[in-house]
């Protein structure tokens, strides 16, 4: 047996609670709301004080009779507004084709496809969970982090899980991630003498030997990419001396560079490697990483293969597997269980006006419910 | 037939001017007193408007009975006193063997060493000229740039020029300076495109390209340094980026440099090398260079060695010809005839309870007759 939701009417109740991340409170209750009913069994938490926190946190289980166990994972935080909305970014509105409102595609309007799928989706198949977080959008650090303990500390654990992260570019199924790129960001900070440059020989200049260290580190190829990643890149950030005297050997030097790297790679060893080359020029230098996510691939197999035929069976579009763009959730999510991502438009996410085609919230709807009944079912 | 004057009552009488760079009236009235009764005629104009004016001159010319004429050039202006004076910087005052005031050594007592040694020259002896600025403490725009020009419309050329800056390190007399180094700045600014670190293929960093350009320019070597010049030497005293952003690409990278440089080498020179340099890493690179000096040398000769012979006479050292040290108004006067720089110790200058040993103006004083004797009469 299932029952009917509307996606685009949950869509707006979800869009209509302002919830700019870290998020709690009345949005989980929309939610919660609508998942009680349906059979969901829901846990709500609250983790962390501010700046990074309050953090709510849901998690969602329906038990079904099958053996297999869905993952269903997202975010009701969103992005502050901005100034210069045609209409009221809370205020949800459609106008011609379009749902307007932020959250409308990242991710508000897909959470609401997935509760609409798993309405749609008759309890004989297997388990479904929803995994929602109330920071994504923020430092994340009590955000699915806390929930990956709570469903350890649980015992609830997903065969394969999908975030909803708005990943189609022109047309909705037209792109899949199957894995992101790692990121992390490293300082180097170079010592010196401050002296006259009058008398260089009772100073200790810092910056040739900063120059010498980004050469050497600007002369490092990672790799050139694999089968499913483009190659690992480094980009320096900022240099910084702040010296203002034209006669003055300035007493320290740093910089800044952030690297996005592939799954042949580790944050700490590249961090260690940048250590390496700084101590090879001055073994004074400090060095200092902040890994945000490492790199993670869930390769082509039967997770995307079930998705892509469900996005095919809906629009005829063959999903391209992607390891594009920035971080999500699935860098958490990845230790868990293989991890794919697939969701709406992502042309307007972060932006005034942030809009969803009316009609892709009901395609997603019925991609996902075709995701889940492969899945679930087969 | 000579006369007598006093040197210490005469640097007590200038120290009582406040005259703080750029300066102008009272402490060159003072001056022109002392000047006019030994049968120098006096004249002096005023240039520049502020910041860099108005500056005073004063050229004093005493004509004399032999071919040779010798120039005594020097500066009025000092440096701000700063707080923190035992007594007040601009009341002379003799504590102990030493006269304190702010331009007891930098270089008023100077000066009034180089007016009692002409009052003891007779007038039988060449031409003696007083070359006085205002501003040498300063930018240096209006001062003795403009008094140069001054001299050239007046037709007052001197064979040789002593400056009278405090070059003396541990004992009146044991270091004269027969050139010095060249001086100039160079920025460097690198132009990019600005853009996201997961999207380097849409952006253009600039700060590999300035890395590259100043580890090129780090690579040079100027030269080996020459029988009276140190190693020219180029200092980085800079980079600024100004990027607070991890996950950002700058638009631009700039970079500050400074080149001390020996007779090998002009400063327009080493500003094209550098510009060289960077358009072979980056066309669009901007490099402006400013020239604080060009180096200049009076090969030992006969104008040392007469000040040499004249130290000796007073002090049993034998002074040490150097180049060493920043720039001075020897950079311009160069261009008119051989010039040394003799003066008290240094050791006081540009610092608090500035003072000069009250024995040290009376062989000061004697030291400079010597010059001048041995110059205008030999």
């Amino acid at each position: 047996m299932t029952q009917h939701l509307d996606p685009v009417d949950l869509a707006q109740a979800l869009i209509a609670v302002p919830s700019v991340s870290p998020a709690t409170g009345a949005v989980f209750d929309v939610l919660e709301a609508a998942l009680t009913p349906l059979g969901f069994t829901v846990e709500r938490f609250i983790d962390g004080i501010e700046p990074d926190g309050p953090v709510e946190n849901l998690l969602a289980v329906r038990a079904g009779k099958g053996p297999a166990h869905f993952g269903l994972a997202g975010h009701l935080d969103v992005v502050p507004p901005g100034i210069g909305w045609t209409s009221d970014a809370f205020a949800p509105e459609i106008r011609g084709d379009l749902l307007y409102g932020r959250g409308a595609v990242d991710m508000k309007g897909a959470i609401a496809a997935f509760v609409a799928a798993a309405a749609a989706t008759p309890v004989e198949a297997g388990t479904i969970s929803l995994i929602i977080t109330g920071d994504e959008e923020g430092p994340a650090i009590f955000g699915t982090r806390a929930l990956i303990e709570h469903m350890s500390a649980r015992g609830v654990k997903p065969d394969m899980i999908l975030v909803g992260e708005p990943t189609s570019v022109d047309r909705l199924g037209d792109m899949v991630k199957i894995g992101r790129r790692g990121s992390v960001n490293i300082w180097i900070d170079v010592p010196g003498m401050q002296g006259h440059v009058a008398y260089p020989h009772l100073a200790d200049n810092p910056i040739p030997k900063l120059v010498a260290i980004l050469a050497a580190i600007d002369a490092v190829s990672l790799d050139a990419g694999t089968d499913w990643f483009q190659p690992s890149n480094i980009e320096f950030t900022d240099i910084e001396v702040g010296n203002g005297a034209t006669n003055v050997i300035p007493a320290s030097a740093r910089a800044r560079l952030s690297i996005r790297f592939n799954d042949r790679h580790r944050g700490a060893d590249l961090v260690a490697m940048v250590e390496r080359l700084a101590h090879d020029v001055e073994p004074r230098a400090k060095v200092v990483g902040k890994i945000s996510g490492e790199a993670f691939l869930t390769p082509p197999g039967d997770l995307s293969e079930l998705i892509a035929e469900a996005i095919h069976a809906e629009t005829d579009i063959r999903p391209e597997m992607s390891t594009t763009g920035g971080t999500s959730d699935a860098r958490f999510l990845h230790a868990l269980c293989p991890v794919v991502e697939f969701g709406l438009t992502n042309a307007t996410m972060h932006k005034l006006d942030e809009a969803v085609a009316v009609a892709d919230l009901h395609r997603l709807t019925a991609i996902y419910r075709g995701i889940l009944m492969r899945a679930l079912l087969d």
